[in-house]
C-alpha cells in the first residue's frame, strides 16, 4: 500500500454524513489499496461546516469549494450538494485532475451530464455516481445470479420505491420540493435509484410511458431562521408552489425485451424507504424489500416440484460466499444502511488506486438521466416515449 | 322461508366446480331467505356432464342450454361457460325471466355488456356478476374501512395479480390463450379482477394508459383425444399461434384523484395465484395479498408515533366482528378459495327473494369491461385513453 | 363402489359442526370406495340435535345415544361428545360392531385409553382417533420429506400451539374449564395436538418434563340459561374455580434422541389457533405456522452457500404433486381449516371398506394419552419423568 | 466536554473487533460528555494484536494485560478475552480504579462474579457487563411499552436462541467447545443473552427446570498451525471430546408469575443469529427477531375488535421517538449488529464521566450467572431448581 488519497468533501448534510462515515470505516473493514486522509470538508455556512467537521472527523474546513477542486492536497472530490451544483463542481473537479464521486441524481438534466461524462472523459480522471444500492449485498448477489443464468430471459422488472415523509400537508416546502433546486420530485430523488438497479440487473430501457403527480400542491415556505431539512424541517406561515412531482410512475420495455413497471412516491403512509423489487424470469425470480435489506427472495424453478417456493436468503454469509458481508460481522449478524456505503468507497478507493472506474460511471449516471427525461417527456406528450 | 329457488347451472368445469360447492354450502352455513335446489347442470358433452352431475350433487344434467334456460322448473341461471357464450346465454336467460348469475368478465367486450345490462334491466331480473373477491372477508373489511373514512382521502392503487401457469412454452394452447374464445389472456382473465377491486375499493377510472405484451408468441396445439384445460392439458406436436396477451398492465387515473397501477401477468414463477393489492391513503394504508387471504395489513397514521406499524389482521373474527367469517370457524381457523362463492351465492341468493340485485351487478361488468376496452385501446394506440 | 356406508354421530357442537361438513363434502372432492350416508345425528337436547339436523344435512335427529350405537342401520359412529362420555360410547360402539372415528383427545386417562384400545382390537372394528392436524397438506408433505430422509437425523422439535381466548378474566367457566368434563385445560385440548404431530413426524418421547399453571383462579359460572359454549358464552355473577391448567409447557426427549419442547396456552394474546412447529435435522430444518396452514418452510442446507434460505413452499400443486390439495382447487387458491377433517374423514372411509384402519388409531390416542399423563405427573412431582 | 477518556482493550477477536468499531463511532454520532482515546490494545500474540491495532484503530498495542490495567495512562478496561480470564482482569482493573466494560458472560460460575461485583464496589468503579442486546432499538422500545404498562401483567416470556454454525460433525473443538476456557456451551453463550433479555423485560427469575444436551460428542481437533476461530477455525485430524452443551433449553416461573421457556441452540440449520422472543401479557403482547432486529410486532388488545392484529413496528423513527436510532438516519434506513455496541458503549462513556454505573451492571453478569447455575444444576438433578 504505497500512496494515500486525500478526500475533499463537498457538501455536509445527509449524504454528507452518510459519506463521511464510508470514508472513515472502509479503512477498518476492507483490505484498501490506499490509506485515505478525510483532509477537507466544505460548505456554504462557515459554522455549520465547521461543526461538521468536528463531528464527522474531517481534518479542515472550508467554505470555498473552488479551492478545495483546485488544491494540489486533494486527489478526490466528493460531491454531496443539492442537485443544481453537480455539474459545474464536477466539470470544475475533473479539469483540475481530480477522481469524482458524485451524489445521484447525476445532474439537472441531460445536458448537463452529457458535459460532465466529457470532462471527465476528457480528463481521463476516476469517476463514479452514487447508486450505493447497487453495493448492497442482497443486491450485488442478485446481479451475480442474473448474471450466470439462474433467473433465465428476463420478463419481468416490476419495483416501488415508496416513502411518506410528506404526507402531512403541514410539512414546509424543502429543497427537495423546488424544482430549481432538485429538477425534479420522486422521480430524480427516487425513481432514479430504481431506474438504476433496473438498468443494472435486468439491461437498457428502450421506451416509456409516465405519469407524475402533485398530490399537495401548496406547503408552508420554511421557516425563515429554520436550518432543518428533510424531516426535522420547519415550516413557517406564508405558503409556496410545489413544483415537483409527489409521485411519479412509468410502464416501460427494455430492450432486451422484459417488460417494466416502476413507480416512486412519497405519499404511502407506513411505507419509510421501502424499495420493493421483483424481477421474473424463465427460470426463476427474485424479490428484494430494502426494509429487509439483508434478505433476497429467490424462487428457483428448478427445485422437485413439491418443495418449490421463494426462499428467504439470509444475504450475511462470510468466506467469500455472499459479496462484501463477510468483512463485517458473522453470519446472521446484520448491517444496515451506512454500510452500502462503505463499500461503494472501498471499491472506489481501490479503483482510484487502479486509475481505472468501475461501475457505476458517470456514463451510467447520462443513461440514468435518458430515463428520467423520457418519462418526463411521456407524462407531458401523454404517450410512449423511446429512451 | 317460504320458497325454493331451483338453480339451472351452464359450465361444468373449473367454474362449475366452484359454482355447484356454493350452492350445495351456502344453506349448511349461511342464514337463507330460501331453500335451494341444485336443479340441472348443462354442458355440451353428455358424458362428461353426466359425470360432473353426479361428482357435484346435481338432480339432473342436460346438453341444451336453451331447454334449460327456457324451463319452467328453473328459477336461476348460473353461467360458467367460456366467455364468448355469457352473452347469447344471460340475454336468453332474461328473457325467460330468470334471475341470473355470470361468470366474469361479463363478456367479450363493452357491445355485447350492453346488451347484457339492457335485457336485464328490461326483464327486472336479479342480476350479479361473480367477483367473487369482493366478498373475501378481508376485501368486504377494507371496503368497510375505506367507507368509514379510515384511510382518508385516497392516493394510491397499486395492484399486481400474478400467475405462472404457462411460463413453460411446452404447455398447449388452451382456450384461454385464443382470443376468438376468451377475448383476451391476462386482461380479461385476472386484470379484470383487479380492476373490479379497483372500482369497489376506490371509485371508478378516469383515464388510462397500458402495455399488453405476449411472450411466447407459438404453443402446441392441445393433443386432438385432449379433454383436459389449465393446467392439466396435454401438448400435441402441432404448434399454433397464441392470439392473447400474456401480461397486461397500465398507470391511469380515478375520478378522485387516486392514481393507478395496474398489473397482471401469467409470466410470475412462484406467483401461483398473487394478488398483491396496496392502497395508500391520507390517514393510513391497507395491503392485502390473495396467496394470505384471511389477512389484511393496515397501517393506522393515528396511532402513537413509537408504536405505528402495518397491522396483521387476521380477518377471522366471528360474532359479525368480520364479514362473512364468523358463520364457519372459530378465530384463527382460516378459510379458503371456495368460500369467497359461497359468500357471493349466499347473497345472490337472498337478493333473488328480495327481488333486488346486490352488487357487482351486470352494470358492474359493464364498467368493468369498458376500463378493459380502454386499456387495450390505449395499448394499441401507444397513448391515453379516456374510460 | 359396492356399498354405503351409514353414519351415526354423537355430539353436534363444534366437533359436530367441522365433522357435518367433512361427511357431506369428502364425496364431492375424493375418491371414495363406498357411498356415504349421513343417517342420524345424536345429542341430549332434543330440541338443539333436531336444528343441528337440519343445519348439517343430516337424515335423523336422535336423543339416545345408545340406541344409535346399536342400531343395525348405522355402520360407522363418529363420535364428537365432550371428552368424559368417549370411552363409554366407543366401547358399547365397539361391542355393536361398529367402525369408530373419535374425537381427540381419546379420552380422560390411560385407563379409559387401555380399555377402548382393548375393546376395539377385541371387535375388530376400523378405528381412527381424530387428529385432523395430521392431515394438513403441509404436514403431509412434511411427514413425507422427513421419511425420505430430507432432514437428515433430528435434533430439535420445537412447538407451541397458542391461543387467547380466555385472557378475558370475565370469560365464564365453560365445560373446557372443568377439569371433571374436560379433563384438563389446554393440556389435552391442544398440547394434545401438538405431541401428537410431534409423535407423527419425529418418534415416540422417551422422558418429559413439564409445568402447568392456571393465571386465572376464578371465572363467572355461565348464566344458567346460557346455551353457549366457547367464545359464544354468557356470564352469569357467580363465580366458581377453574380447575383446569390455562398453559401446560414441557422439555423433554424422544427415542430417537432428538430434543423436545412444547408449550400450549389460551393467554397469548393475537394468537389466534398458532401452532408454531420448528424441526431441525441434520440436513435441513422445517418451519410451520397453523394460521399460515397452506405454507410449509424448508431449508436445505445441500443447496450451494450463496443460495441457501428458508424456501415458503405453498402447498397447493395439484398433479399430485402435494398431499391431498389437487383435489381442491388450482395451485396459490388455499384451503382452510375445514379441509383438515375432509381428508381425515375420506381416509378414513377408504378404511372402513378395506377393513383396514390407518393412523392414527385408537392406539395412537392411548400413546398420546401417556405422554399427557408422563407432563402431568411430572409437573406434580417436580422432576422428570419417564413416558 | 472537559475530560478525555482513553481505553485499554484486553483481548482483540469477534469481540474485539465490535468493541473498536463501537469506541471509534460512538463520538461521531452520540452526544457524548467527554473524549474518547483508543489508547491501547492488549493480547497475548504480539504479531495479532499489532495487526489488530493498524486495523482497529488504536494507537498502542501491548502483550502485557497487567501493565495495561495499571498503567496511569489508561481511564477505562474493556475486557473482551475468553471468559475464563474475566475475573482476573477485571479485579485487577478494579483494584487499579478503571472504570470496567465487560464481556459477558460476567465469568465461569457465581463464585467468581460475586469477587467481581466485590471488587467494583469496593473500588467505587463504574461497571457494566456488555449485554448489548438491551440497546436494540427494538428491545428498548419493548422495555419502554412494558414499563408504561402497555402489556398489563405478563404471562409468558418464550424466547428461543438458535444458530447452526456447528452442526456440521467436521467443525473443529474450537474453544467455544470447551469447558475449561469457555464454561459452557450454547448456556454461557447464548442461553445467558436471552436470560438477560428476561431479567430486564420481564422480571427475576424464581425457580427452573433445565436440560442440556451434546448432540456431537467428539469432533476433530484444531489444525495445529491453525490461528482460526468461529467459523474460519482449521480442523486437524486427531478427535478430542465435546465438553459443553449444543442446546441448553429450560422452563421456569419469574418472581412476578410469569412462566418462562428458554431454548438456546446451536443445531437449528438455517438459523443463523435467531433470537426470537415473544412476550404476553393481559393487554398486549410483543413479538421480537433479531434478524430482523429493527422490527417489533406488537399485538394491542385496546384496539377496535374488528382491526386488532400484530403491528409491524419498524423502529427507525428519529426525533426521539425510538429510542438510540435518531442518532443514525432516516426513517426506514436500517441499521445493523454492531450499532447495539455503540450504543451500549456510548451510554458507558458517559457513565463513566457521570461516575455513576448504568444498567447491566456487574450485579446483573451476577444474577444472570445465578440464573444459569440454577439450570445446569437442575439439568444434573432432573429436578426443578431454586434461583
Amino acid at each position: 500500500m504505497a500512496n494515500t488519497l486525500r478526500v475533499g468533501m463537498i457538501g455536509y448534510r445527509f449524504m454528507g454524513k452518510a459519506h463521511s462515515n464510508a470514508w472513515r470505516q472502509a479503512p477498518h473493514f476492507f483490505p484498501l489499496k490506499a490509506n485515505v486522509e478525510l483532509h477537507t470538508i466544505c460548505g456554504r455556512d462557515a459554522a455549520n461546516v465547521e461543526a461538521a467537521r468536528k463531528q464527522f472527523g474531517w481534518q479542515n474546513a472550508s467554505t470555498d469549494w473552488r479551492a478545495v477542486v483546485n488544491s494540489p492536497d486533494i486527489d478526490i472530490i466528493d460531491i454531496n450538494t443539492p442537485n443544481d451544483s453537480h455539474a459545474e463542481i464536477a466539470i470544475a473537479a475533473a479539469k483540475a485532475g481530480k477522481h469524482i464521486l458524485c451524489e445521484k441524481p447525476l445532474a439537472l438534466n441531460v445536458k448537463q451530464c452529457d458535459e460532465m461524462v466529457a470532462a471527465v472523459k476528457k480528463a481521463k480522471v476516476v469517476n463514479m455516481v452514487c447508486h450505493n444500492y447497487r453495493r448492497i449485498p442482497a443486491i450485488a448477489q442478485a446481479k451475480k445470479m442474473i448474471e450466470e443464468g439462474t433467473l433465465g430471459e428476463i420478463y419481468h422488472y416490476h419495483a416501488r420505491y415508496a416513502q411518506d415523509w410528506i404526507v402531512n400537508p403541514d410539512f414546509p416546502l424543502v429543497w427537495r420540493l423546488q424544482k430549481g433546486v432538485s429538477g425534479s420530485g420522486t422521480h430524480g430523488d427516487i425513481n432514479a435509484h430504481i431506474i438504476d438497479l433496473g438498468r443494472y440487473l435486468v439491461g437498457e430501457f428502450k421506451e416509456v410511458c409516465g405519469l407524475m403527480h402533485t398530490f399537495i400542491k401548496e406547503r408552508p415556505l420554511m421557516d425563515a431562521g429554520g436550518k432543518g431539512q428533510g424531516l426535522a424541517a420547519n415550516s413557517g406561515k406564508k405558503m409556496g408552489k410545489v413544483t415537483v412531482d409527489d409521485t411519479a410512475l412509468f410502464i416501460g420495455r427494455f430492450k432486451n425485451g422484459a417488460v417494466a413497471n416502476l413507480e416512486a412516491t412519497r405519499f404511502a403512509l407506513g411505507r419509510k424507504n421501502h424499495i420493493e423489487i421483483e424481477i421474473n424470469g424463465s427460470k426463476g425470480s427474485l424479490h428484494f424489500d430494502f426494509e429487509d435489506m439483508n434478505r433476497l427472495k429467490f424462487f428457483d424453478n428448478t427445485n422437485p416440484a413439491d418443495r418449490m417456493g421463494f426462499r428467504d436468503i439470509l444475504v450475511t454469509q462470510g468466506g467469500g460466499v455472499h459479496p462484501y458481508v463477510g468483512q463485517w460481522w458473522p453470519p446472521g449478524h446484520i448491517i444496515g444502511y451506512e454500510h452500502t456505503f462503505v463499500h461503494t468507497i472501498a471499491d472506489f478507493i481501490n479503483a482510484c488506486v487502479e486509475g481505472k472506474s468501475v461501475q457505476p460511471t458517470f456514463e451510467d449516471g447520462l443513461k440514468n438521466e435518458r430515463v428520467l427525461e423520457a418519462v418526463e417527456e411521456s407524462a407531458k406528450k401523454r404517450q410512449w416515449v423511446k429512451v
